[in-house]
């Protein structure tokens, strides 16, 4: 049965299933020092149409701790959401890998704005006190919302000026830049962004998350950090070969375009039906509602999804890129069965 | 073209590349709470003829730093011999994520003993000095050589009457078990080993290793750490297939005959070759020769293996679990085709 | 000139320093092997009349960071305040050398309160979220206000019933128990508190904090930690010597007094003047209060204080043990005479 | 009774006692802020002939760590001699605060030479292994002997040939330059030294090690290291009075005259007895000895000093600042005792 969970309880998309099988053919250098993992950083840099360096990990905890350890000292903190990932997903990685403090801040529906951020600012040079060096979001957010273009840009820009950095963690990157109409390079590259956590394994690959390093004075680094760090797989063709069928014939944005078009549609159908109220914008794949009790229970019963506050009635769904019409209306069919009972 | 460089440039089993295609069906929850997962620990249980607690990972290193912080306060110790793994291949990992100290001690190819030991007990209580707390040692070890299953038992037995703890990396265990003719059981359930790095991708599987916690007091944290030590995989099914196939029908005892084997093979063709020697004694599958210089210049066009010491002539050969006699054979014919020359 | 920037801005009562210069004869033991670090400990023990284990650090920071070290394991986290020393003034200490994070929830002129903790527990056992394990409060807090011995109470108490632990960072305690004409056994080891930093410093004492664990299940560990968290002063006699000035005769009361007197004192005389409000309460030796920039400028000149939010005019008070009537009255005839210019 | 433990059970000069007191003065800054310390930093630089930057701390394994983790990314080493303070005595500081591997070298009689050093750095560029970054050298060494200034400008030109940094653990700096007949400047300025541990307290001071970073591309960070490293006294002021009179008409180096030549006597006295011999040439104020072990004994009865190695006999004794001729010979003179017995 599919779920509607998170978009990582769906599996494997046949296409990138088909590349690692292709991979299984002979001896191949391990480390990284493989054609295949060649091919799939050298593919990365040409969407971002830039000389970034790669490296591939194998969980979205470990890129954005890796990542943004490789940009910091020890008394440099991360300004963030209160919502981000780093801060309430992560088991406490950052403060426990890099030893760097999270300060987090306010979120508005999962986006932090300057007028959040600037506060921060005001203990620079003050030895009390974490020096903010990193402002890190989450695009989508946690929230399944998105910043445009222009606020990614705005944020770099001011984060170079404070001399800071801007960190992106694109855990569902592929979902953004498809719910934008833009490219990765219009987004990431062109808008300044020095640290990119670009993910894969919830937009239908098996096992894939890549630290991009855009800002040449941390590129070098990395090839230590992600060893030290207890990520450098050994037979890493496995991983990069799943890379290169993601972005071949830009199967990222068509997976992301289901998984986007899902949710809108689910957000659109629930909606309709009572005792349902939509709580944030669907900008994406996430869509979060609240609903009667009663009837989420009698839906978890059939299906499976996270109910965010239990007390308030607040849910989460997230499609995943093989989620089907028919797979919403199965479950809407569940909502108005109930509402009929 | 075959390496003889590590057992992890050779590719994935059938057999398991197999379970990871049939892993690939419908939707599964995510981070280990599947029934792929739930099978395959208890696999691991079953193997060992005990109550452990079993967790996946994705490197060899993860297994080992993260399983070792789970047993040790800060200020406690590893005592571990000058070449494991631990100490010289993993970029200070252990230092940089456990904050722990190794204290490491010489070896006699590849092993410690009780006379290595004992003289670092002797801080214990001095506030001074890290205190030990943890042996570790490498089975097989980083020279391919082996423990005796009486040998593990007397390092445990001496752990615990020390308060201390015995961990074994086992990123080659089953060339071990094999060699030894013995069971996991037998060399790490009956002798008292209280946590295990319980390899596969040297030996056939695409990537996975698993912290095994014999140990009850320790078992329950792990879960924690593992999520906060960045290896928390979302689709674990796809890593935990592989492991139930390759305990299935014994297939990691077959791979790792195969390798030790031809270790064996290798070891036996090469020594009877005019400028080579043998440096240390072949228990399984790694060889560990000198060779003149002219020759490891024209083997190494063809071949590729490490040069373990340029200046001694000194190189290592790995044999993976699909090595052939051809495969050796083919080598050896380079060896003599150069003396003849 | 007096300032009224901090409790540390005043030296060394005399009789401390005195005590100092008596402890200067021959040789003794270094690392706090020391008869008089044996009295200063014993003594402390009395004071809270149990078997605590006692370690004397140099600074509040490492007293709280060390302390609380001891007692969490890397994927724990601390619940404190949002305003809590440990979350905002040691420039993430806690973070870097333990690694744990800080859980902050929102204060009430620095207070927290059940209320504000019950919800950060819903994430036990969810392996994605650090697991709150220890409660730390200040007390006096840092805003000068206090916890009631039965707040304490109720605090330790539900923290032993959710398996959590209470740390009280009491760089001020000597100024709560003597506002709540208390005892330090009644405040603390009654009331179950598990950690306690004992500060000396900010009351007369040239340097001196204690690490005192009153939770004999990790009172044994502290030496090394002390040690790694490079804290084992050599020649520790001297700091043991003010310890014991410190709380002969009670004079560590007498000073709170004073300073919690002229604290009170203050914040009366000041309130009566136009141009002058009061923000918080003044329980102890800190007074917080709005002021017209003009006047703030004004006493600038001459007086020395910290103005904690410029925008808004709040201003931060801090009475030493050895501040007089004279040094208050001075100081508001300042501001008497701006208003009347 | 006087010691031959170490030069740290000795207590206070009078002079540096003496100005303690008179730093006892109305109220200072807080954190370091204050005049005193200003001059003392000052001081410090003249002595230097250079812009150093000075952060006082309150122990050497301190000095020593956060000193050393201002110079390091985490993936970074150093290299040290096997007995040096950082990899033997600090209790792992330097592992759990900065996560930084001590890649530790055969020493020979405390010195580590480019022999030792040369075949570390091998591993330069390999992921696998943590990159050698410092070199870290004891002076003193913990045998009391002494690198030659030649040797210290050797060391640094290596090491900067080597984008690596060299570092001095100067705990028992004063009784290198003493004994040397240099400068402070001529010693660690001249020869390119880039970080030194500038020890006062075992040559008389009561409590105060400094930071000293030679090389300007670290010295801002240490502000916030020191206070991240829990280091930052409040009440500095009595610390900086220490260093002021410490340096003040070169008492530092009258003390470490005394001591040194107390050492040179002890040596000569004891060497010339039966029972005893030394075990290294002694050019300082620590002597090792090998003595009968009924002698050994005997004088632990009347005597406090380090047996290093109970099995083989060994000793070590160390003279402090204001050790005499009578003391030495009262010491002797028990030997003499003991074989006349």
């Amino acid at each position: 049965m599919k779920m509607f969970k998170s978009d990582n309880t769906s599996g494997v998309h046949p296409i990138i299933l088909d590349a690692i099988i292709k991979a299984n053919e002979g001896y191949a250098h391990a480390y990284g020092e493989d054609e295949t993992t060649e091919k799939a950083e050298k593919m990365i840099r040409e969407l971002l149409g830039c000389d970034a360096d790669v490296f591939f990990v194998t969980t979205g905890t470990a890129a954005n701790v890796i990542g943004l350890s490789g940009l910091l000292r020890s008394y440099e903190g991360i300004v963030a959401a209160d919502t981000a990932h780093i801060n309430v997903d992560e088991c406490g990685a950052m403060e426990k890998y890099a030893g760097n403090k999270i300060i987090h801040v306010r979120d508005n529906e999962g986006k932090i704005s300057l007028d959040d951020i600037v506060p921060q600012l005001e203990v620079m040079g003050d030895e009390h006190s974490v020096q903010p060096k990193v402002i890190s979001i989450s695009q989508t957010t946690e929230m399944g919302t998105l910043y445009t273009v222009e606020e990614i840009k705005a944020l770099a820009d001011f984060a170079h000026k404070n001399d800071m950095l801007l960190h992106v963690d694109g855990a569902r990157i592929a979902n953004a830049v498809e719910a934008l109409g833009t490219t990765l390079k219009e987004m990431i590259t062109d808008t300044g962004v020095d640290l990119l956590s670009f993910g894969g394994t919830k937009n239908g690959m098996m096992m894939g998350e890549a630290i991009v390093s855009l800002n040449k004075q941390f590129g070098k680094g990395y090839l230590f950090h992600r060893k030290q760090g207890m990520q450098l797989v050994s037979k890493m063709r496995y991983i990069s070969a799943q890379f290169i069928a993601y972005m071949e014939n830009d199967l990222w944005i068509e997976n992301a375009r289901n998984s986007n078009q899902m949710g809108k549609y689910l957000a659109q159908r629930i909606s309709e039906q009572e005792g349902v109220s939509l709580f944030a914008p669907v900008d994406t794949n996430m869509v979060f509602a609240y609903m009667d009790k009663g009837l989420i229970d009698y839906l978890l019963k059939d299906f499976k999804f996270y109910v965010t506050d239990p007390s308030a009635g607040q849910v989460r769904f997230v499609t995943s890129f093989d989620i089907t019409k028919e797979d919403v209306n199965e479950f809407v069919d569940h909502i108005i069965k109930y509402n009929n009972m």
